[in-house]
């Protein structure tokens, strides 16, 4: 049986355009839900990742706003905190389109810690904005009671940066890998996991953003996948993206992915992650990878919409 | 190898006098996670389970602080969230005291859902309460505009009420089962689970608790376990609690327990759940419940601490 990593992006439980409540939420679970069981249905192994950045940014702003009654929580905690929430969200939509098609499967979501090193340039170069806008004089404050990096935003006001470690490995990969060998759907690296350090023989939480992307792809790798499925809202890799010409390109190879990353074609928005991510796990060992709408999920899978990107074979 | 479920009192992370604090949390989750690697040294599987009172009424309080800038999530997701940041802080203690002793397992933390009836009839009855202190006139506009179920608390002001429905299986239980066959430690049923309902084929999330130590009774029995060990912070059983000749009872049978609850004999505090959780463990076909204070841990599993519930034999 093959086994595919499916790496839903932020759109998946809240598209663009939506209120940010749980009838909401639901809603959209329940779309990526349908694309995950046509997968099942076609004999993958599946595990599923999720991105969190909405989730995690109310919970941030809600603390804010709550501070002087609540303790606020480390954005380890945070990020954990909205693997609970999604993960259930995901959980359930899924166990109900599974049950709906007759397809008795168990479905689990877990926490998941990423280990990143604690000598990675980005914890001394935070530049992930997280949480709520403030004004100057707000931020500056933060700054010194704090401690946290604040930079203005591109957006108007400043908000908090925090590193974006690259991670090595997920800590429940070997878990993982067995749930899904027993025929388990099963939620995992939410937001990328919870960034850990290795301190002795200790896992230290770090604040911290790791890109849910390279998670996914280093899930795939762990968990022995044959294939890293990137759906979100955009077709797949566009070649002369913002042009009129501009076309999905059908396959690419690692090597041009490389080239066009080199070349700035795909800007710093969130193409260049998937792209890169894509390129780590072929390069890894794994067959391949697909970058793709959410909508045409296993049509995209058994490569026939999207982009695949693969060694030419 | 024997199994035991280790039914972690509130306590068990946030001590009584201890600030409600992210440092606070990890250090108390140590102290519980050192009692639980004695007790797999001892060669045993283990499943844990929590609660999660302070931390989910922490969780509400910041969204009605919050509400005027994020849309609260209902209790349901916010159980679900709770369970990610409870499982996340005693994942990583288990994890470092087992690492610590050269005990690699794998740990791992998984959502949990809890069935209950869809005509329980606690969800006309709701009765507990739940997040923050409000006074009169806000608990009735509440009332007015949610819909909500407000009570006077008997310590002052008024609070939410909800329902506290009987869960009847653990969703995830044959999952968690085939987790600790192969060795890992399971973080679950935190708070009880979160409680849902059969609606046709899908489960519905609902607004409600579940008592964590029924929850643990029903998983203990759904995964075989021989022993469930209800951990907390009093030394057992008492006969004549609050009496000068107030002693702990080192046994006590079903059936003795049965008529002591009935007699009333350990009030509505949080004595009775754990002996109603006990017997019911006991008469589902379980070896023995043990009763016990947290520092006891493997002590209390060997029964020489607390207090036994079970046939006389």
């Amino acid at each position: 049986m093959q086994r595919v990593v499916v790496a839903l992006g932020g759109n998946a439980l809240l598209r663009r355009g939506e209120e940010d409540t749980a009838e909401e939420m639901r809603r959209s679970a329940r779309f990526a839900a349908e694309r995950i069981a046509d997968i099942a249905a076609a004999g993958w192994e599946v595990v599923v990742t999720h991105g969190n950045g909405p989730q995690v940014g109310r919970i941030l702003l809600q603390q804010e706003l709550a501070k002087d009654e609540v303790a606020p929580m480390p954005l380890d905690v945070c990020v954990a905190e909205s693997q609970g929430q999604i993960g259930y969200l995901l959980q359930v939509a899924i166990g109900d389109v599974f049950f709906e098609r007759d397809m008795e499967r168990p479905v689990v979501a877990v926490v998941t810690l990423a280990r990143v090193r604690p000598d990675d340039p980005a914890f001394s170069h935070p530049t992930k904005p997280v949480g709520p806008y403030y004004d100057e004089e707000e931020a500056r404050r933060l700054e010194r009671e704090l401690g946290y990096s604040m930079a203005p935003s591109p957006h108007g006001g400043w908000r908090r940066v925090v590193p974006s470690p690259v991670l090595y490995s997920i800590v429940e990969a070997p878990v993982i890998e067995r749930m899904i060998g027993e025929g388990a759907i099963v939620i995992a690296a939410g937001g990328g996991g919870v960034p850990v350090v290795e301190d002795g023989p200790r896992l230290v939480g770090r604040e911290g953003v790791v890109d849910k992307d390279y998670a996914s792809a280093v899930l795939a790798r762990d968990v022995r996948a044959s294939v890293l499925l990137v759906l979100s809202d955009v077709k797949g890799v566009y070649e002369g993206y913002g042009t009129e010409g501009a076309r999905v390109m059908a396959t690419l190879t690692p090597n041009r992915a490389e080239r066009l990353l080199a070349d700035g074609e795909f800007g710093e928005g969130s193409m260049s992650p998937k792209v890169r991510s894509a390129i780590e796990f072929v390069r890894s060992g794994g067959e391949r990878a697909v970058i793709a709408a959410l909508e045409d999920g296993l049509v995209a899978l058994e490569g026939r919409a999207g982009t695949t990107i693969a060694e030419a074979g």
